[in-house]
């Protein structure tokens, strides 16, 4: 059985401060997942960028659809990540999660028309030997583009494909999709029926927002959720939580 | 066409002093590197651990055959090898070459037998974007063994053939295979016919000093050089240097 567990960069970093590690909630998450019996089941972690990605990313005018071949303009936002992807390693060793990490700029690419490739043989083979890999947002190679943005979000969707993943997860500053009303919506079936709902995303996210999550968790043919960190543990016990998208 | 330059750890780093990079040669390398056509016409790097990889490995009792299954040991090589890496990667930029790092964890793993698997379609589409790929020497997780140390010359070897390399070269501390007098050896065809020659490596090496080297190249379809740094513009314009392994 295999979980696939997006931390969003919103949880684990303050949002509106450049570089900043929000290391209580990364403790938070890494102590509730030791404690599940899901981080020997099959756990594969995907963080987001938060205010290690997103700055950097704006900096240079780089989003999804639009790249920058200049070498160390990637390497900058790759940086970036991975002094985050660091910390949320540090955390998870910390209560004996045996992660290791997996940066996407050494694995995956986009051909020309954006389609991704992320080979999931080596994410496998650390799920039989008892590894947690640490997935992240970065930047990817794109044919004709040079290096476009990938976010956690696409990894998650991505990766929950490719591994045939049981458990769907978004783990998000929200206690999950909210209704005009600022009500968790229970469950979503289409876009269209939360339209209204589903505005603009309050800090910056080169990568879509509340409405580009839910439109790619739809797509899936497995049920994800949408929660706050305080329902994490519910999460990892029931596999649900918050707003279920299917 | 594709070449695949190894820079050995040897050459790049002091091999008897822990942790410290030989500046000036990765200079060298590095403006030689960028004086050349070749890294306009598909340029795949790939380095060696010198004394970032080895002493760690060493320490930690790991080889290529011989793994752990704690992810803190795996990572504190990996670290290690990142470390050089970046160093690598700063005197290529300096030099305005396009280098992205690939980092071996993150897309290869062996399978029982020990057979590595490492998918290659982004060193594919960051060649055709004119990028430089910068592999190395890693740990990668081995079924049954948690992770195992994957050398640089297995990389070498396994993306010569994946790539269908044209041009493969070592860079290495000596100006070639060396005979017992200590002339280079300008051809080699066989392992057999200069066993005599390939006695041990002068320093802590896991993954197998010369004799291992003349194996693995042995194996290629395409004639490999082992030649040393004052001879890396040679085999840079004329596609050979320093001993020919075919």
């Amino acid at each position: 059985m295999v979980t696939v567990l997006k931390l969003g960069g919103s949880v684990i970093t303050d949002k509106d401060r450049p570089e900043t590690v929000d290391s209580a909630s990364v403790d938070r998450a890494a102590a509730t997942i030791a404690d599940s019996p899901v981080s020997d089941a099959g756990l594969v972690l995907v963080h987001g960028g938060g205010s290690f990605g997103h700055h950097r990313a704006s900096k240079h005018g780089l989003s999804e659809s639009r790249g920058s071949a200049d070498a160390t303009t990637l390497l900058d936002i790759h940086e970036g990540m991975g002094e985050l992807n660091d910390a949320v390693l540090a955390s998870l060793h910390e209560h004996d999660i045996s992660a290791l990490p997996v940066r996407p700029l050494s694995v995956g690419f986009r051909d020309g028309d954006g389609r991704l490739s992320f080979a999931a043989g080596q994410l496998e083979a650390m799920l039989a030997e008892g590894f947690v890999p640490v997935v992240h947002g970065d930047v990817v190679v794109q044919t004709g583009q040079g290096g476009t943005i990938l976010s956690g979000d696409e990894i998650v969707a991505t990766l929950a494909r490719s591994l045939g993943a049981n458990r769907v997860g978004l783990c998000s500053t929200v206690p999950g999709v909210l209704d005009a009303e600022g009500a968790v919506i229970p469950e979503i079936r289409s876009v269209e029926a939360v339209a209204d709902s589903l505005g603009e995303s309050e800090t910056t996210d080169v990568t879509g927002g509340m409405a580009g999550k839910v439109e790619r968790m739809l797509s899936l043919k497995t049920p994800a959720s949408v929660f706050g960190l305080e329902d994490l543990q519910t999460f990892l016990s029931n596999g649900t939580a918050g707003t279920i998208i299917r």
